[in-house]
């Protein structure tokens, strides 16, 4: 029995471990090779196939993955990709993930989307932000896991939270769904990202040199993450992220007004409610968190200050934009549309 | 004649060069070893004494400066400080600089104090932010250069502004001034710091380990440099700063509202105008920019974007904070005071 | 079924889950808490005390390890220590460990002890390098698991290799034991590790901005993992580390002569066979290893160049120096001493 | 006088200020902006014509030197260029170099050239390592200037040496020729190069992801480097340079046998005796120089261990890869072509 325990835990046999098949298009980016790292260590998936845009192997490709996970990544064969697998994670651009969500949600496969094409429900927003995605698929859950659990669960698409919106929405939601929130506040959200949420791909902007000792802020006021913010909150949001010379990590920071005679111990209780039965979520009151606690974890850690005398709020949230903020939240949202405990392979 | 100009830029005898001579107290630490740094080279100060807690050459302890300043850092010797030099800086902790600055001016020295001891002009906030440093001798001037010209010039005793206060304030002042501000709009400045606006004494908020890979925010709604932003508004500041993981430099994000009717093109102007005779400042107009830029220079440097239609303006300033936030302005001062060009010793 | 496998993947009770009982002394430094996120998450492991030097409840001294381990940390009480668990892991100064160890191995316990106090067999050697830790305790074993495999399994006290000995052991007993080195050649290891590997103590040395943007050899000819090396490979070296900008990881690069004749295809080879049947070390070949792909995990990367011609060997060894440089491989020695996988809680 | 002396150390009309007129083709690379910055600011040179591959104005490109150089990157014409300037300065890829340089030449202006076209005197190593390159033109100086001052001086075309052989033979070439190497020895140069050593042109080894957090070593036995090092030294050298995970700096770490019964004292004195009128050279002997020390200057800064019983030397050796490693050495090459002081323009 200590022998069947061991072989399960140092990783036996897939074929014979895993109840889910499943399959990852675009293994070969950040997002995508954390999915890998996720999903060929959980306990209750069997991965079957990943696909790249160009057929390579993925220990030469991933050497940071060879002993974890020992399959090629393969070029993308739709067919084939549909029948190696019940669910399927898109780590793609919009526009691809538009074209194959409703061919492999047609082939029967459940669809685990990241990126932003199934985000917005509002046509004129996502025809304005998301050009190249067309109209919007019915039945889309949209997998911010606190919040959602009922639609994700029934989901047969399921659209991943942008990592900006998932920080902020996590700090916010408590506040705003509390009512604490005073009517016609601004509400700012300062984030700060390592570089990998620029992506994989290399430019003038994710040069090393670019980045050391350095901070930059961008799209201010035209980030394509405010209004998937301002579509939960209903309101809306100033938003400017800036990188940071980091590698992994997301900080959002985050400035309201709060209404009239709300009190510190208010603000403490409405995060105590939520987040009561969240495995993810930390909460660590004035002792603000910092990016590196949830480095490579799927934790949101939140932390908050409030003056209850200028009725000011600040909380701060932080995550790991590639796994809270991307393949993490994934796997959790996986787990909750499988009945699976949500920690399973997340812990 | 050649061989004259060639002996004056390669750094000939500092004895015959310099026409005022200066002292510095606190000459080891970051911001002291960068006073060193930068008055060893002006062509128009000698620098004859600096003293450091502990008696030490400088050679041994400030390996960078070696064939910069070949001089010794010795221990402080008030008398003897002040008789050695016409001006003297003071890179020391508040405390320390409310008791020597007096001593220094009644010797009739002119002081150029780096400390908060002497920027807060109402008493009950210096007696809460700065309770060690006492009463405010007379006659202090502020030394934000761009905007104090005149009284800095006149000044026996300088005040050299915080760090983030110098990046806030050369941000928000354009706009403040202009009438450019909605009456009662927050004012967000969320500013991120390189560590060694933290100081050379070790501690684990200085360990590389927690830095690296992290962002932290601290002190919020609880940082002195709060009141001095407001001191110089007249109105309330909402400030957190935050540790990024880098050595120096500084950014300042500043949200605020618009006053009704205020356009972009009015946003500029005030920036325009403000700045068309400050050498330091440099203007960027939408193209924000970075704390790359700046780095090891004594330049502000300002970008901001516009959103007339939600009345919104968010401003990045940025500086090197041991330079323009703190031994660069405090030489630009110098400069001032002695009716050099401000950029002598500076570029 | 499945309900079972969500719980135990999910990280159900410890105490029901594990079968050995392990302790920790020592566990709010580096290596200590990355021995508790190990234990904690071992399957057969139940991690039932944990201590400190001062008494300190984990969540708020380690707030990355919430939700992961949500034990206390407690003073340190030996016999309570004793009485706790079945094996206990120091991860102390070494004077601590050399006092500490016998009283626990007499009480009963197994002991894994990851300072240098039980490393030199030598006698003068120890005096030299680990004045402070006695006579050596009788039956002691070596842990570099790849090697030592028997005497591990066999050991009440096991004594954790060095960070540096193990990244540069794994890259020279290959070709050491296999006769591939000439004779007299000088061997150099030139190390570069993260500044973690200077441990928790704020200092100069682990000042963020004494490291940020700098490179630092130090104890040239006089660091002592160097008897460790020459112990295992029964010949002098010449070892140098250096500390880079970096958190976590460790890369050694080894220079030496190869015996006349010695050819490429033979250091593969020596290489492959040692290393065939050990689960942790990963075999890169000319495609050199960078820390990166290690970070975080127990694995060791190995890569080389051979230069026929020249008759030299380059070898690039990589680890995490808190994982396989510390706390993994004391790991994956308990579980070669309990007869555990290798990789049990550690993939 | 106090008015004309301000104006100078501000930085008045260039136009009036230098005597010779310099220009440079390729301003746009990193040693391109680095030879901007430093020419700007030379005393003795006025800046007439910088060319780019692309036209461009300076500050839009390059921000950074906004109120530094306010002139505008111009596409490259030859016959402009050739007629603007007396010095020109090459920071261009070799094959451009190689083209550029005898048209320059032939039009009368020297040339200041930093890529590797004209190092090598060998014909066969030429070819090897570049083969764009074609015949040498006759009459080029190596520019290693504390070695080569004679030769530099009658220079018409002056080839800058690569960043690693600078610091790698300021830290060998006094125990070379002070005949103090064992016959035989091996000789290891174990380099850390900062990331700007890689170039600006983004791929995946220059992005920021793939660097931060890690070490990779590159090149191992085959970087052409080497030749240039041995064609110095006239003896083989092993040579592996690692990229590290900062911007700029390098550091050389150098491991060498000692002839029987050379002592410690004999190494010091061969480095005091080699830089004893070197201005840029520091000694800092067992206290081993760090990157830091180094960065944003010229300096080479140099310290060394010696094991007298196992006749073992080991040198560090510091320079900032952009300056002393490329554009500083070339203005201080170019100061000693001219007669100027060496430090005019550097301290």
């Amino acid at each position: 029995m200590a022998n069947e325990a061991t072989k399960q835990a140092a990783g036996a046999d897939p074929n014979t471990r895993g109840t889910v098949r499943v399959g990852i298009a675009g293994a070969t980016g950040y997002a995508g090779q954390e999915l890998v790292r996720l999903l060929a260590r959980h306990p209750l998936a069997s991965l079957t196939m990943a696909t790249g845009s160009q057929a390579t192997s993925a220990p030469r490709r991933l050497p940071a993955l060879s002993r974890i996970w020992e399959g090629d990544v393969v070029p993308l064969d739709v067919p084939a990709l549909a029948a190696s697998a019940d669910t399927i994670f898109l780590a793609l651009p919009e526009a691809a993930s538009a074209d194959l969500a409703p061919q492999l949600l047609r082939a029967g496969a459940r669809v685990v989307d990241l990126s932003g094409a199934f985000r917005l429900r509002d046509d004129a927003a996502r025809d304005r932000w998301y050009p190249a995605t067309g109209a919007l698929p019915r039945g889309v859950a949209y997998g911010l896991t606190e919040f959602e659990l009922s639609a994700i669960k029934a989901a047969r698409l399921l659209s991943n939270p942008g990592c900006y919106p998932t920080a902020a929405l996590l700090a916010l939601l408590p506040l705003a769904k509390g009512g604490l929130l005073a009517e016609g506040s601004d509400i700012i959200v300062d984030a700060k990202s390592g570089i990998s949420g620029a992506g994989k791909a290399p430019s003038d902007r994710t040069h090393f040199c670019e980045n050391h000792g350095s901070v930059a802020a961008y799209a201010a006021f035209g980030h394509r993450h405010t209004p998937e913010m301002e579509q939960a909150l209903g309101q809306q949001v100033t938003f400017v992220p800036h990188l940071v010379p980091l590698d992994r990590g997301l900080m959002s920071s985050v400035y309201a007004r709060l209404s009239p005679g709300v009190t510190a111990a208010q603000v403490e209780a409405a995060f105590m409610s939520t987040y009561a039965a969240a495995p993810f979520v930390r909460l660590s009151g004035d002792a603000l968190p910092e990016i590196k606690h949830v480095a490579h974890t799927n934790f949101c850690d939140l932390g908050w200050k409030v003056d209850e005398a200028n009725r000011r709020v600040f909380v701060v949230s932080v995550i790991d934009n590639l796994v809270k903020g991307a393949a993490g939240q994934a796997v959790q949202n996986f787990n909750v549309m499988h009945g699976f405990d949500e920690r399973t392979g997340l812990l």
